[in-house]
């Protein structure tokens, strides 16, 4: 019940500070998870409020779940010392991850008032750019070396446990640091105590700090390993990145794809904690680029309106032929960008999903040409059928073609696929269907 | 180079056995990374020569990070005796998830050639409905009880690791396998060989065999934990569900999402792989369904045949409107249906999120409009422009409030929303365009 009222207030964009207080108590006796999903459906400056009624450490667990731009957001809304504390006990990965999204002034204070050996490993990661491994990872991972034994390792782990990311996945180096090997806390586990980790580990996988993350990431949970070693360009230990770490970027990558195949900038947080005014700007320039390119179609029908003035009935098919023209250009288009994104696909492979993506465009042109054949030619006439039974086949082809390749040429040419997915593949095929229509129509109906 | 080679072979349709035959020795030096990608990126009967090339652990192997409905192709090409081998050493849900794609009697068969122990196991699974966690877990798990001592556990997870998921999460439970704690292989560490269970323990969380598998695994994978203890309708302990199982069932819906997003229907396994018959099948039912719909704007655009007569000039704008309504129909239903999927929005918000973008819609039709007023009046005429400019206005409105709705709408009648995302809107959005078109033009031309 008491559940109930505050899910309730979640969903209103303005709690009051009143309100808020009330509920003190009943804070105390709800989850964790519980008052997550409530500050995730609250605007910030609310949410801010319920986390400075929370006792420090639970409002800490809280604040350290939330994405990264919504974090960035409350910390504005929140007290000093509060904010201050949070970033003192978040691992150095996530600590960059706030940092990203805080304003420069903000992110310098903060970062000042670090002790020293926080700043040291806070600055090992942000000296990599954004997007890489190096700036996800954790770079906490314990110095194991061959000659060890697996028990000193064992208690060595036991130690340090606090402070390391994982103890499940331990890379082995040498005395340059170079990474010489890994070993699974399962495997440690079946070892003898007296057995060196130089017979005991095995072939290390690794990945580079400067590799992109999103494709590290994939790979990652593609494997059944936890975690995967990071090494520089000297195959030097540089951290260690996990599963957890993987999973939080491919999440935001799929967010940000599925947000951009809808012609929409991605938020960086929760729908319901956002304005209305962020949604509106993450949409316009946008909705305003694609509305200008469709000023195309609005030349292509100037040039044929006589071809209209002379047979109206033409343009009762436009919405139909353009429609179908974008749907097959998306079906293509979303195909390939998962497929992109999954690396089922790469860029040498333009050429094979364009003759794949041909054939298929001509199998749906030639299914839908001849139904509009004959559904057109018998509610109309057999010219008009057969106009739009041209048209459809040659639309359907282009588009699938057209929608297969744009992704793979926007990744060549270093845009996101998925931009190039839905949006632009409609407003392409509105303009070079409406050519092919006229065209064929002149040609079928002799004006 | 080699590699090389090989590659391009996987980029053609047609790869003669002999030339597979050829590569034997390469293949030999080949790491299973790359063998895998090899075998995703060919037509099921060539991944089958390549996989009978393998000797059988390096076979199995590859076969084992497959997509089911992959490995299920690759089956009715193999030989028998390599399908009963692969068979008898994956894990119960593997299993499971093979037999769900193979038809009904070679999944029979397969199953009789099990040993009795296997067969149990497997049949545990079995008894789950698709799509829930207790189909997709992993039926092996210890029997951990309070009174044992962190020594006495260790000693038998190390003496059973081979057949356990995970040693990462241990469940514990009663003598009536009722769950009542959960520990971590990283607590056990921590603690002293004679404490016991009970004192280390904490309080389970746990998720029901029953529920929805993609709700569950995206909450485990929101959470920090390794792996989740599974519980039958009278809390008893029946399973573990892990990470690695969660995030194959949200690529798989996420995979699903974005097919589903793009109007067809998903492959369930690498695009490259997949022949380009099965490709238009996927696609020619959606296509067709919303070539149907959209005769609905043929008919519409008939009735307002006689105010297109009198304005041919209207026509040139038809695709430019019907275009912006479906983009932001599109924008606001993407947006909704990435929220839904990761829980950031529930079917109780129906209302909250219709007014949400009733605004946006709103504001973005007013920044659309007073520049289609503007440049229509200045490139056509005074009436053109408020006719446009009116329209845009109405449109996005109109659009944006649907578009956030409709994947609501979809959950809860129980169907898909990522269908109602784009395919849907964008028909959607086209026939109510047009009404508004017209009727908007007749009272401003008075025609």
């Amino acid at each position: 019940m008491r559940l109930k009222k505050f899910r309730r207030l979640g969903r209103r964009d303005d709690v009051s500070a009143d309100e808020l207080a009330q509920m003190q108590h009943q804070l105390d006796e709800m989850a964790l998870r519980e008052i997550t999903n409530l500050v995730e459906r609250m605007p910030s400056v609310d949410g801010a409020k319920v986390l400075r009624m929370l006792p420090p450490d639970r409002s800490l667990a809280v604040f350290d779940v939330l994405d990264p731009a919504h974090q960035a957001e409350l910390v504005s809304a929140l007290g000093d010392e509060r904010v201050v504390a949070y970033f003192d006990s978040m691992g150095a990965e996530d600590r960059v991850a706030l940092l990203d999204n805080l304003p420069a002034q903000i992110a310098e204070r903060l970062l000042q008032d670090l002790d020293e050996d926080d700043q040291r490993v806070t600055n090992v990661v942000l000296g990599y750019g954004k997007g890489t491994v190096g700036r996800t990872m954790s770079p906490a991972v314990p110095d194991v070396t061959p000659d060890m034994t697996v028990r000193e390792v064992v208690e060595m782990l036991r130690a340090d446990v606090e402070e390391l990311e994982t103890i499940y996945t331990v890379p082995v180096i040498d005395e340059d640091r170079t990474l010489v090997g890994m070993v699974s806390l399962r495997r440690l586990f079946r070892a003898r105590g007296d057995e060196t980790i130089g017979e005991v580990m095995y072939e290390p996988e690794s990945v580079h700090a400067m590799d992109e993350d999103e494709g590290a990431a994939r790979w990652l949970m593609s494997t059944d390993l936890l975690a995967v070693p990071v090494v520089d360009e000297d195959e030097r230990l540089v951290g260690i990145f996990t599963y957890d770490e993987a999973q939080d970027v491919v999440e935001q990558a799929d967010t940000e794809d599925s947000a951009r195949v809808g012609a929409s900038e991605p938020l960086g947080k929760p729908y319901l904690s956002t304005p209305v005014t962020q949604l509106v700007r993450s949409r316009v320039v946008w909705l305003l680029v694609l509305a200008i390119s469709a000023t195309l179609t609005v030349k292509v029908l100037d040039v044929f309106e006589e071809t209209l003035e002379q047979a109206v009935v033409l343009a009762a098919f436009i919405p139909l032929l353009t429609g179908t023209g974008g749907n097959t250009g998306n079906q293509a288009a979303t195909t390939v960008t998962r497929a992109l994104a999954l690396d089922d696909v790469r860029k040498r492979d333009v050429f094979h999903v364009m003759w794949r993506e041909l054939r298929v465009g001509m199998m749906l042109g030639a299914v839908l040409g001849l139904l509009g054949v004959v559904i057109a030619g018998l509610v109309y006439d057999t010219n008009i059928g057969l106009t739009i039974g041209a048209t459809l086949f040659m639309i359907c082809s282009v588009s699938a073609t057209v929608g297969g390749m744009m992704p793979i040429v926007a990744k060549a040419i270093g845009a996101d696929p998925a931009v190039f997915s839905n949006p632009f593949i409609s407003t392409f095929c509105d303009a070079t269907g409406l050519i092919i229509y006229f065209l064929i129509a002149r040609a079928i109906l002799q004006i």
